[in-house]
Order: C-alpha cells, then sequence, then structure tokens
C-alpha cells in the first residue's frame, strides 16, 4: 500500500462502494485528530436494525458490522483527505453489538469488520478489539463500532 | 476563550455550578494525564437512578447527561489546576445509558453533555462519540459518560 | 519497580501465577503499540461463565475480574518482550459486567482487576476507569476488561 492507495479503487477491487459520510445523530463531530491518534466516532450501519438472536442472524449482523466499517473508512477517507499515505496503523477497535441475552458469538459479527479492516489496508489494518453485547444502540442499529487509527502529521503546507 | 477563561465564572454565566468532585466508587483515579491526553474515569451523576425509558424519560435523561458532564468538567478543571489555556481540544466522548431493551434515542440523551460542552468550551468543545444502551451502571446511574481531552504538557516550572 | 521488575516472580509473590497468551477470538490482535501508549484488547476469563447477579455472585464476579487482569498483564508481558522498565504508568481500565438488569455493583466487581493491578505495579497501575453492566460478552464471559498503558518507546537496537 503505497503513496498512491485509493480507498475508492481498493474497495470496488473488493466488490465494494466507498458510502458518503452518514449524518450525525447529534451534536458531535464524526473525527477528531490530535497528536498522532485519530479518534473515529460511533457508526451504526443504516438498514439493519433491530437485535441480534431476535430480529437478525449472525450473517445478517456481520454484514452489518463489515457496513459500519465501511461508514467509519468513509470518515477516515474524509479525515485524511484521501492521503492514506498518512495512515501508521489501525489501533483499536470497540464494538457493539445489540443482541439477546443468549446471543454471545460478538466476536463472530465483529469479524465482519475486522475482516474487511485486513483486506483493505492489508497489514496495517490489523487492530486491537473488545467486543460488546448491549441492550440497545442508537436508532435501533444491530452493530455500533468506534475505532482509533495511527497517522502522521498532516505534510506541512497542505 | 483566553488564558483567563475561569470555569466556575463560565458555568455561572450559563446558570450552572461546578459540582464538588465525587467520591470513586472503587479502586481508581478520576483522571490520568499522559503525553498530550487526558483521560477522564467515567462519570455518573448523582440523583439520576434508573432505566431511561422506564423510570426517567428522555429530558431527565438528558438533564443526567449534563450532570455528568458537570462532573467530567470538574475532573478536568482539577487535573488543569484550573489552567484551561492548557486545553487544545475535546477529543472523545463514550456514553452510556441504562435503559430499556426498546429505548434508542441514546444521542438524544447524550446531546445533554455534548451540548453543555460546546456551550462552556466553545469549538475547543467539539469532540467524536458513541452512544450505547446498557443494562446497568454503578450505583444504578442512568447515564454514565467518560472523556479524553487533548492537553499542552504543564509549563516548565509549574 | 526498576529494572529487574519481574512479573511472574511479582506474580508468584502474591500466590498467583502468569497465564499463558489466550487465544484470539477472531481476526485481531492482543495489543497494538502507538506513539507512547500500548492498547490491549479486550479480555475475558475462562471458567467465568454466566451473569452476574443471577449464575455468579459478586465475590466470583469480583476472581473473574482480577483473572481478567491476569489475561491483561499476560498480554503487556508479551508487548513489553518482558522489559517493564518501559512502562510509565497504567492509563486507562474499560470494565464490561454481563449482569442482570437489577446488578449495579460493577466498581465492585471491577475492584478484582484494580486492586490486582496496583499490588502488582505499584503506583504506576494506578489508572482511570469505567465500569458498564451489559447485555452479554464474547463466549459467555461475565466480565470483559480493556486496558491503555503509557510506555516508552523500545530502547534503540533492541
Amino acid at each position: 500500500m503505497g503513496e498512491k492507495f485509493d480507498l475508492h479503487t481498493r474497495l470496488s477491487e473488493l466488490g465494494l462502494d466507498l458510502p458518503p459520510l452518514r449524518p450525525k445523530a447529534g451534536n458531535y463531530l464524526g473525527y477528531v485528530e490530535t497528536g498522532e491518534l485519530l479518534f473515529l466516532a460511533g457508526q451504526g450501519a443504516d438498514g439493519w436494525i433491530g437485535r441480534v438472536g431476535a430480529d437478525l442472524g449472525l450473517e445478517q449482523a456481520r454484514t452489518a458490522a463489515r457496513d459500519c466499517m465501511l461508514n467509519l473508512l468513509a470518515q477516515a477517507d474524509d479525515a485524511l483527505g484521501g492521503d492514506w499515505s498518512r495512515l501508521v496503523t489501525a489501533v483499536k477497535v470497540l464494538g457493539f453489538v445489540a443482541c439477546t441475552e443468549e446471543f454471545t458469538q460478538s466476536p463472530a459479527v465483529l469479524d465482519g469488520a475486522s475482516d474487511l479492516l485486513v483486506e483493505v489496508l492489508g497489514s496495517r489494518g490489523r487492530h486491537g478489539r473488545s467486543a460488546i453485547g448491549v441492550q440497545s444502540l442508537p436508532l435501533g442499529f444491530a452493530v455500533e463500532i468506534e475505532m482509533i487509527l495511527a497517522v502522521r502529521p498532516r505534510p506541512a503546507g497542505a
């Protein structure tokens, strides 16, 4: 992944489209960059509503997690101004799955996001993670994911 | 917001009081500063007990979230020794709402905290955020919020 | 705690064993180090399965939290290559307890982890924390904990 890396191109090779930036659900920003860390706000995935283990099955939830990651990548692309040579490495994913009390496969759900991140970014996409099953998520989302990336400072004059 | 910014004064302009530091609920610190980040431990709000959607309505929950943010600001003021010229920017808010399975308005709840942060700190109060609905919180709190701020190092000799 | 600090020795003084690294439950890393922060992925504790307040009592849950911290320390030991002189300080613990709606003692549960961290690392083990009660955790774990440590860069040539 050199300086020529283009997220749209890479996603289209995988048969995927980069989604537009989702509107915020409240008074917050999609990302804040500070020092050499880029903190991305939690992203859900439109169209995947309900509780995993009741309204959605595992495969649907994995797709929801993948779509959350597409939304996170869109935010990161915006933060980086498309310049992915600034990416040092993915750092940390924190994923929440709205689910029944009996559902304990949140790691398998989150792999839908983690697999995509590594497919898109290669070794620089590898990351630490926690997966948590929760009561409810904003707008009824089945999955919500936030992420931290390590980035190089913007080049002087850019 | 120059070097003369005083949190007590700013809050009183908004008709609010800075609360005293809450006692810890366990063996942990209210904040840890490292590098150029200030990590604030989760804060609840006394008096707002129960589950949103059952015991509390949306407006009560928004006030609870605001009060959590007041407690976070009190911790940050303590960490900064009152010197808010050290603040670079708010970075990230992670907010948990104890709620019923049906309640999906956690972003509207968290706006109670986010709105206050921006009212108090201006553009430096803008932040990324995730909102999560959960089963239960410490001491029965309806809302709990943790936060990361970016700060300048303490001046030499201070 | 000087350069000679050895985690195995310190734990054996406390009557505890350092566990082997647990296998990952998905496509992620146990830790990522970046800048001067070490982000440790969420760790559960094998053998402690179920919901606190129903299947497990408070003391069992405290032991589960302690065992999660042992797993985190094992990951940190691996990340540091055993060189704990690189540790600056613990920074932040985020702990999740799978529990009933009525259970509100997650701070007492998490103290099982926090107490151990301070016993093992002394003043450098002190940390900020949030405790959250949730619906379900990976593999049915009763407790899951993630952690951030501040570390010095690896010595040149190491």
